[in-house]
C-alpha cells in the first residue's frame, strides 16, 4: 500500500519555536519526493491515533538521515513523541476553519459554531500562525460585531478549564495593560479576603517585563499550585495568588496575544473576549476593570476608554457577570522597586503599614479594594475605601496575606541581593522625566525575575528636586557578572532621569 | 562593552525554510540570557555591515555549542555568510512599517511612501511572516482604494528588476489562475512574433500542479535566461519564453504570494497589484488578460470577472500601459497531456497543423493570439483570429517557434517515457466527470514536473460516450518504482473518470 511507505523514524531534535509545530525532513526523503512538498508546506503528522498539522522546514544537511524527521518541542509534545517512533506525513487537507478566516477576512460575521471551530483549530494547532494571524488582522478594528465578541468569549472560555466556587458572590479584578511596579493585586486580595469575600485571583508572569505579579509573589510563597490545592487555599482563606498557567483558563486566549503581540495590535472586541474569558472561566461573578489612562499606558484617551468600558460591561451582562470598571492615572510607575523582591518588599511595607510605604500603591490598591468590596450587599456605595482602609490599619489585611502565604506553602523571607550600585544624579535640578523602558532593562539585565533578588529601587521619583550626588536609584544583582552587565549598558544607554536646572 | 559579548559564531544547519530568516540559538547562550530573549522572539542579526531581523528558535540540545548559531538558508543568503563568521544578535526595534500595517488593520487609507516601506521591508525580510499575513489580511475583500492598489503596484514594480525594449508596442499576455493543461502560450508567442509584434515572454514554474509554462517549454529549451540573454533571443527573434523566476520582476510579488496561498485568498485589489507589476516591470505595452470563468476557475461568476476587468484596465491606464480582458470558458481541462512532455506534444501537433492536435488548445491559442495582433494598428478589429490562423497554417508560426527554441540554447527532442500503463473503462457509458485534482495526483505521483517525460495523457474527454474496457488514460513514467507508486495510490483513490449508464 501507497501509506506503508511513507513513514519516518522520528529523531529528538530540540528546537523550540515556542508554540508553533514544525517538522523537519531530509529534502530528498522518499516521502518529499513522491508528495512533491516544498519547505513551508503544510503536512498532517500521524503518529499512532494523534495527528497534528505542521509547517515543514527542509533539511539539506546530514542534520537527520535520509528515513528521519525531527519536531519542534510543541510539535513533539502535542505528538506525546518519544525518539524512535513513527510518524506518517501526508498533505494536509483544507481546514473547513481557513473557510471561515477567508469569509471574516471578506468582511462577514461568523455565526458562533464558525467562531468556535476556529478558536479549536488554533487550539489542537491545526492553524497556522500566518493564518491565526490573518484571523486577528480580520477581526481588529471594529470589525468584530457584538455578536462576534460574545461567540469568541464564549469559545474561549468553552475550550478550556472552567472552575466553580461555593460561592453566590465571587470577585475579581483586572488591570488593562499593566504599569511598571503596579503590584496591588497581594495587597487587594488580602483585604478583600480579610473582609469575608471569595478572591481567587489568577495572575501571569512577566513576558517582557522584570517581574509579573505571578513571579513577585513566587518570592513569598508557591504560586504553581493546581486546581484542588488552589480550592483548598480559597475554602480556607477566601483567597488565593496563584500562577495562571498552571490552571489552563481560556488557553486559546495566550496563543492569540502571542500573535497580536507581534504587531501590538490591540483592539476592543479582542481585548473584551480575552479579559472576559478569563474572568468567566475563573468562575467570578463580580469584577473591577481598572483601565489607567496616560500616554504610555495600553489606553491613551478617555474616549477610547469610555468605548472599552460600554463594550465590556455589556458582553459581561450575557454571562450573568457584573463588570465595574474605573479609570484611574497611567502617567506614572506605581511603587519604589522594580525585580521581583523589591516589589515584594513594596507589597510588605504597604500592608505593615510602614511610614515609609510608597504612597501611590498603598492609595492604588485601596481604591480599588474598596470598589470590590462595595459588590458586598452589606457594603454602602462610597463606603468601600473607608473599610478596606481599615482593614489595613488594623493589621488584618497582613495577617491574611501571611495565611494566605502559608496555606499556598509559604510563608518565605524576602532574599536581599548582595551586590548593590547607587546611581547618583550628575547635577543638580528638578526631574522632569524618568526612562521607564530603560528602568525596566537594567532590571532585565541584572536578572529579574529569574533572579527574584535582582532589581532597580527607585529612590527619587519624578518632579522632586535633587542635588548633585544625591542618589537617584540602587541597582540589585545577584552575581557581580550580572551587576556589570547592567553597568556596561549604562554607559551607553542615554540618560534615564533627565533632570533640568530649576529656576 | 556590552556589544563586545554579542556575538556568535556562525554554523551551517541547511534548514530550508522558504522565504522565512530564522536564527538557531542555544536557550542557555550568553545572549539568550543577557537580552532576556525567549523563543519566536524577533532579533537583529548582524554580521559585518549587513542586517537583516530573523525569528528566534531556541536550540536545548547539543545541535549547536553554546557561542554557535545557525540560520536557516534563507537568512543565511541574504546575509551572505561563511561558516564560521561571527554574528551579533540583538532585539529588534520596532519597524515604522508595522506602524502601518497597523493602521491598515485599523481601516485607514494609507500613503504611497507607507505602502512603499512596507513593501520594501517585506522584500528586505524585515517583516515576518505573521505581520505580512496581517498586511494581507487587512488589504484583502474590497479594503484596498484604488489608489493603494496604485501605491502597491508602482512600489512592487520600483522595488525590482524592470525591462525596457526598443519597440514602442510591447506586447504580452496573462492567464488569471490557470487551468490544466493550458499551454497556450508557446503557440501564442510564436503566431505573434511570427507577424512582427514584440512579446517577450516570461512564465512561471510549477509550484503545486504538474507542470508550468516553463517547465514544458524547458523540454524544448534552456528558460533560465539572464536578462542580457535574454534581451538578445527577443532583439532577434521578436520573442522568447523564459522563466520569470531567473528576470526578478516584482519580486515583492512572489512573495505575498505565498502568503495569500496558505489561505486561498484572492482580493481583486492584490491581484490586480499582481499582474499589472509583474507585466509593467516586464515593459509591456498592450496586454491581453484571459479571465476564464468556471466552477473549479479561480473567478466563478460573470460579476466578479466584470469588477475585476474594470479594476484591471482603470489601474493600467494610470501607468500608460493598454489592457484588453477576454473572458473564456473555465470549465473544461484544455489540451490532452499533463505533464511537461506531454504538453509539450501537445503544442507541437497545434503548431504542426496535425489533424489530431487537440481542438481547445488550437482554438483557444488562436483567439488569445487574434486579440493580442488587433493590438496592431495595422489590424483591424475583427480581424486578428483569421490573421492568427493565417500564420498557424502557414508554417511560419511553427518556423518561428523553432527559431525561438534555437536562439533560447534549443532545440531539443521531446522526451519519451519508458514505462506506460493503460487505464481502461470498468464499464460502457457516459464520462460525466472527471476529478482534475486527482489526475494532477497522479502525475505529480509519477514525477512530473521534475522526470520531464511523466505524466498522463488523457484520450476520452468529458461528455463521450465509451465502451468498456475502452482506454480512459495512459499513465506514463521514467522508471518501474515511479509508476508503481502512481498505482498504488489508484487502488485507493475513488475513481478519477465518473462514468455512467448512458440512456
Amino acid at each position: 500500500m501507497h501509506d506503508n511507505h511513507a513513514t519516518l523514524v522520528l529523531k529528538y531534535l530540540g528546537i523550540n519555536t515556542y508554540k508553533e509545530p514544525i517538522i523537519y525532513m531530509r529534502e530528498d526523503c522518499h516521502i518529499c519526493k513522491s508528495e512533491g512538498f516544498e519547505a513551508q508546506a503544510r503536512v498532517r503528522v500521524t503518529l499512532k491515533d494523534r495527528s497534528i498539522i505542521a509547517t515543514l522546514n527542509m533539511i539539506q544537511t546530514d542534520l537527520l538521515r535520509r528515513n528521519e524527521a525531527g519536531l519542534s518541542n510543541y510539535a513533539w509534545e502535542l505528538l506525546s513523541a518519544n525518539e524512535g517512533d513513527e510518524v506518517s506525513v501526508t498533505h494536509a487537507k483544507p481546514l473547513i476553519s481557513l473557510a471561515y478566516i477567508r469569509s471574516k477576512i471578506y468582511g462577514n460575521e461568523l455565526k458562533a459554531e464558525e467562531t468556535r471551530h476556529i478558536i479549536e483549530d488554533i487550539l489542537s494547532g491545526q492553524l497556522s500562525d500566518i493564518n491565526i494571524a490573518m484571523y486577528i488582522a480580520a477581526s481588529s478594528g471594529d470589525r468584530l460585531s457584538k455578536k462576534e465578541v460574545l461567540d469568541l468569549t464564549r469559545a474561549m472560555v468553552e475550550t478550556g478549564q472552567r472552575l466553580s466556587w461555593p460561592s453566590e458572590l465571587v470577585v475579581d479584578k483586572h488591570c488593562v495593560g499593566g504599569l511598571p511596579g503596579n503590584r496591588t493585586t497581594p495587597i487587594i486580595v488580602s483585604i478583600v479576603a480579610a473582609y469575608g469575600l471569595m478572591i481567587p485571583k489568577t495572575s501571569s508572569r512577566a513576558i517582557t517585563s522584570p517581574a509579573g505579579t505571578a513571579d513577585t509573589m513566587e518570592v513569598f510563597a508557591p504560586v504553581d499550585l493546581d486546581i484542588d490545592l488552589m480550592k483548598k487555599v480559597v475554602e480556607q482563606e477566601n483567597g488565593c495568588i496563584v500562577w495562571g498557567g498552571s490552571v489552563a483558563l481560556s488557553p486559546a486566549d495566550d496563543l492569540l496575544i502571542r500573535i497580536e503581540r507581534t504587531a501590538d495590535l490591540d483592539s476592543e472586541g479582542q481585548m473584551v473576549a480575552s479579559v472576559l474569558s478569563k474572568k468567566i472561566a475563573a468562575g467570578s461573578t463580580h469584577i473591577v476593570i481598572d483601565i489607567p489612562i496616560g500616554a504610555t499606558a495600553k489606553v491613551r484617551s478617555i474616549e477610547r476608554a469610555q468605548l472599552l468600558k460600554a463594550f465590556l460591561e455589556s458582553v459581561a451582562i450575557e454571562f450573568g457577570v457584573r463588570v465595574k470598571v474605573i479609570f484611574t492615572d497611567g502617567l506614572q510607575p506605581v511603587g519604589r522597586g522594580i525585580g521581583p523582591a523589591l516589589e515584594a518588599r513594596d507589597i510588605l511595607s504597604v500592608l505593615n503599614c510602614d511610614k515609609n510605604a510608597p504612597i501611590n500603591l498603598r492609595e492604588r490598591a485601596l481604591i480599588l479594594a474598596g470598589q470590590i468590596l462595595e459588590f458586598s450587599p452589606k457594603v454602602e456605595e462610597g463606603e468601600g475605601k473607608r473599610i478596606a482602609t481599615e482593614i489595613l490599619l488594623s493589621g488584618k489585611a497582613l495577617a491574611k496575606f501571611e495565611a494566605i502565604c502559608k496555606a499556598q506553602g509559604g510563608m518565605r523571607e524576602i532574599p536581599t541581593a548582595p551586590f548593590v550600585y547607587t546611581v547618583e544624579s550628575h547635577r543638580s535640578g528638578k526631574i522632569v522625566n524618568i526612562n521607564n523602558r530603560n528602568i525596566s532593562r537594567v532590571a532585565k539585565l541584572v536578572g529579574a525575575p529569574k533572579s527574584k533578588s535582582a532589581g532597580v529601587e527607585l529612590l527619587s521619583p519624578l518632579h522632586t528636586i535633587v542635588e548633585k550626588l544625591q542618589p537617584l536609584y540602587k541597582i540589585y544583582a545577584e552575581t557581580r557578572g550580572e551587576l556589570n552587565y547592567a553597568l556596561d549598558f549604562l554607559k551607553e544607554a542615554p540618560e534615564i532621569f533627565q533632570i533640568e536646572e530649576s529656576e
